[in-house]
C-alpha cells in the first residue's frame, strides 16, 4: 500500500507558511509501514486541486488531502470533490447540527458560509472532527481511497488520529524500521567510505542514508519488510550496531539528539560541570548550551570577549600574547580558556577565538580561520579550523565543533 | 511563466526533515512574479525522480529540483537527469579542480566519492557553487527549463540568488513590488486598528499582510501590475510612507531588516559602544549582536551569568539583593546592568533575568516571568514579561524584547 499527500492552498505555493502537517502526516505513515510516494502541493483552485488528485491517485492508492475546507470563497475541495467523481454535493444535517451547538456553547453566531460547509460530495463518508467546524471526508473509489482533512494542524492532527491511522493501520501489511546515528566531527564522504563494507553488504530491504548539516551528519538505516518485524528490528539494529562500532568516535548520540542535549546529558551523569569563553562566535555556543532545560545544573555561564581590552579585562590573556600572536592564535584561546576556567570556577570550559568575515582577513590568517581551545587545567586540546568566506556559516559551524569538542572532553 | 519544485529525498516523505527550502523558494518565485504551480517532493529512486519530473513538466515550463546531489549512495538526480534526457554523463574538471582546491585549503583529502560527484549529464551546465562540493545545474529541453540544486538549504539559495533568480528575473513579464515595514514592540491587532484609515482605502492590486514573529510584526504590501512597473513602485511607496508615519513609534527599519543590524546601524551613527549580561537567554542577544558582520567597531562582549554565583562574582551583584528579591527581579538585573557597565566599559547595556521554563516557576513568579534592565549609568529603563510555558519562544521572544529596548535607548 502506498500514499500520496495533497495540499491544498496557495499560502504554502508562495512561502508563506512552512507545510509542517506533510512532515507529520509523513512520519505518521511511516510509522505504520505505509510507504509515501509522493507529496504534492497545489493552489487554491478547481483545476489544480484536480491535476493534483490525478498525479496522487496514479502512483498511489491512498490519496490524503489537507486544506480547502474552510467556510471562505477560497476553499473549493469539496466543489472539487464533486466535480472530479462526478456526483452531487447534499447537505449534512448532523454536521449543521453538531456546528450550531458548539457555536451555541461558545456564545457566537452561525453564518449563511457555516451552513454552506455542511454541503459534501454524495459519496463521501464524514470524519467528525471535533476541533473545528471543516470536516473530514472518507471516499471510497474504484479501489483508490481518498481522505480529505482541513489544513489547520490541530484539526488534521484530531482526523488523521481519531479516523484516518487506525483505519490504514488495520491494513496495512509492511513494516517500516528506522535507526538514525548522530555524528559529529568528520564529513560525510569520509564516513561513506569508513562503513563501506558495511553498506555494501546491506539487504535490498535496509536503506543507508547520510544527511550532513554545518559539520553533523546524520546516518539513517531504514528497514521494510512484509514478513516478521521483530526479524526486521534485529537485522536494523545489528546493522546499526557495526556501524556504530566502526565510527564509534563520531557519534554522539541516536535518533535526532542534539549535541547541546547530549553533551549536557554527559555533564549530568559525570557531575561535571561547563563554561565558555568566546569570540567571534559571540555567545551562540552559550546560548545553545541553554536552549537545553535543566542546563542550570551544569552550566554556571561564560564569557563573550568580543574586543581585545575585554580579552585581557575578563580573561586575563597577555597583553604580550595579543600582540606577539594575534587574538586568532592558538596561545591567545589558551590564556583565554585558563582565564574562563578561573573567573568562573568550572571544571571544563571551551574557547573560541576567529575571523568569521566577511571582513578581518589577511594572507596570513583569511576569513575563515578559526582558534578553539579544550579543556580542564590540567589538560587541553586545541583545534584549528579553516572555513569559509560566509559569516553565518562559520560561525554556526563553529559552534558545533565547539560543543563537540566539549563533549569529547567531557566524556 | 509557471514553475514547479520537485525536491527529491526519503527524508522529506518519512517526516524527518521539514522542507523549508519549498516556502523559501515560493517567497522568491513570488517577489520576481513568478507564479509556482506545484511543489511535487518524492522518494531517492531514479523512477520516482522521472514521474516527479513528467508531472512537473506537465504544469510548468520552469521546473526547480534540490536534493539527490550528494557523494554517497543515495544520491541519484544526475543519473536520473541523464537516463531522463537520454544523454551520457561527461566529466568537468573545472568543478573537480574547484573540489580538490576546497579541501586542500581546509587541510582535508577527497576521496574517489568526490570525484563522483564532477560527472554531469552532457546537456547541463554546470551552476557554480561556491558553498560546497554538489553542483549546481540548468538544462534547457523543448522550451522547458530544468534547474538542479543540492538540499542543503545554504547551498541552494547561493545557487538560486547567485544564478537561478537573476536569470529568471530577466524573463518575468508580471511587475511585483514589495515594501516592508519592520515594528517591534505592538500587537499585531492594534497595528492592524491604527492603520485601517489606510488599508482600507487601498486600491485593489495593492495587498497588506501582518506577519507577527516573537514581538516583531512585519507589515507587507504587495503592488501587483503588468502596466508601468515606475507607477506601481511610486503607488506602494506612498502607502508605505503614510503607514509608517502612522506607526512611527513602532517601527525599526524596512525590507526585512534585522533588529540587531537596525540597531548595529544606529550604535554606528551615534557611536555608541554595547554590552549585554544575560542570565535565562544564556548568550543569545550577544551572539545576535555579533551575527552583524562589523559588529565589532560597537560590542565590545558581554557577560552570561548563568548561576547566582557568576552574578555575584562576574557582575558584582549583591548576595542580599539575590536573597531579598530573587535572581529574577527588577534589583538585580539593575545591579546586574550596573555590574555589567562597569566591567566593559561599554555606554549602554541591557540585563536579563528570568524562569525561561518548563521547571523553575512559582506562584508568585511562574515559569516565563522576565525582568529586563537597559541604559547607561546615569539612566535606565526596566520592564517585566509575563510569557508562555515554552522555553526555546520565551528566550527567542525576550532576546528580541533586549535588542529592542537597547535600540530605542541609542536612539
Amino acid at each position: 500500500m502506498k500514499a500520496s499527500i495533497v495540499t491544498i492552498g496557495d499560502e504554502i505555493l508562495i512561502g508563506q507558511i512552512i507545510d509542517t502537517n506533510s512532515a507529520w502526516i509523513g512520519q505518521q505513515m511511516n510509522k505504520i509501514g505505509i510507504e509515501l510516494t509522493e507529496i504534492i502541493s497545489v493552489a487554491d483552485t478547481i483545476n489544480a486541486i484536480r491535476i493534483g488528485l490525478d498525479q496522487a491517485a496514479s502512483v498511489s492508492e491512498i490519496i490524503i488531502m489537507t486544506g480547502g475546507l474552510g467556510p471562505t470563497k477560497d476553499d473549493l475541495t469539496c466543489e472539487a470533490l464533486a466535480k472530479y467523481f462526478g456526483v452531487d454535493m447534499v447537505f449534512h444535517n448532523k454536521l449543521w447540527e453538531r456546528i450550531q451547538s458548539m457555536f451555541a456553547k461558545r456564545g457566537r453566531q452561525t453564518t449563511d458560509l457555516h451552513k454552506e460547509q455542511c454541503y459534501l460530495p454524495s459519496n463521501a463518508r464524514l470524519l467528525e472532527n471535533n476541533m473545528g467546524t471543516a470536516p473530514g471526508m472518507y471516499i471510497d473509489s474504484n479501489g483508490k481511497q481518498f481522505f480529505s482533512m482541513p489544513g489547520v494542524p490541530y484539526e488534521m492532527k484530531y482526523i488523521m488520529e481519531t479516523h484516518i491511522l487506525p483505519q490504514l493501520a488495520e491494513a496495512s501489511p509492511v513494516h517500516i524500521i528506522h535507526k538514525t546515528i548522530m555524528t559529529a566531527g568528520q564529513g560525510e564522504s569520509i564516513l561513506a567510505k569508513e562503513i563501506e563494507h558495511i553498506s555494501s553488504a546491506l539487504p535490498l530491504h535496509i536503506k543507508l542514508a547520510f544527511l550532513p548539516s554545518l559539520s553533523k551528519v546524520r546516518i539513517r538505516l531504514t528497514g521494510k519488510s512484509t514478513a516478521d518485524k521483530t526479524a526486521l528490528e534485529t537485522e536494523v539494529n545489528d546493522n546499526a550496531d557495526l556501524i556504530s562500532t566502526t565510527l564509534s568516535q563520531y557519534i554522539y548520540g541516536e535518533d535526532e539528539i542534539s549535541l547541546e542535549q547530549a553533551l549536557g546529558n554527559l555533564c549530568l551523569s559525570t557531575n561535571k560541570k561547563i563554561t565558555t569563553a568566546e569570540s567571534c562566535t559571540g555567545g551562540l555556543v552559550a546560548s545553545k548550551i541553554v536552549s537545553v532545560p535543566g542546563s542550570s545544573r551544569y552550566f554556571v555561564g561564560g564569557i563573550v570577549a568580543y574586543s581585545n581590552e575585554l580579552k585581557e579585562k575578563l580573561l586575563q590573556v597577555q597583553q604580550s600574547t595579543l600582540d606577539n600572536h594575534g587574538a586568532v592564535s592558538e596561545d591567545v584561546v589558551k590564556e583565554m580558556l585558563t582565564g574562563v576556567l578561573t573567573q568562573t570556577g568550572a571544571d571544563i570550559g571551551v574557547s573560541i577565538s576567529g575571523i568569521a568575515g566577511p571582513g578581518g582577513g589577511s594572507p596570513d590568517k583569511p576569513v575563515g580561520t578559526i582558534w578553539l581551545a579544550c579543556g580542564s587545567f590540567d589538560k587541553q586540546v586545541t583545534k584549528k579550523l579553516l572555513l569559509s568566506k560566509d559569516r553565518t556559516l562559520n560561525i554556526q559551524y563553529t559552534a558545533n565543533v565547539a560543543l563537540d569538542m566539549l563533549r569529547r572532553f567531557v566524556l
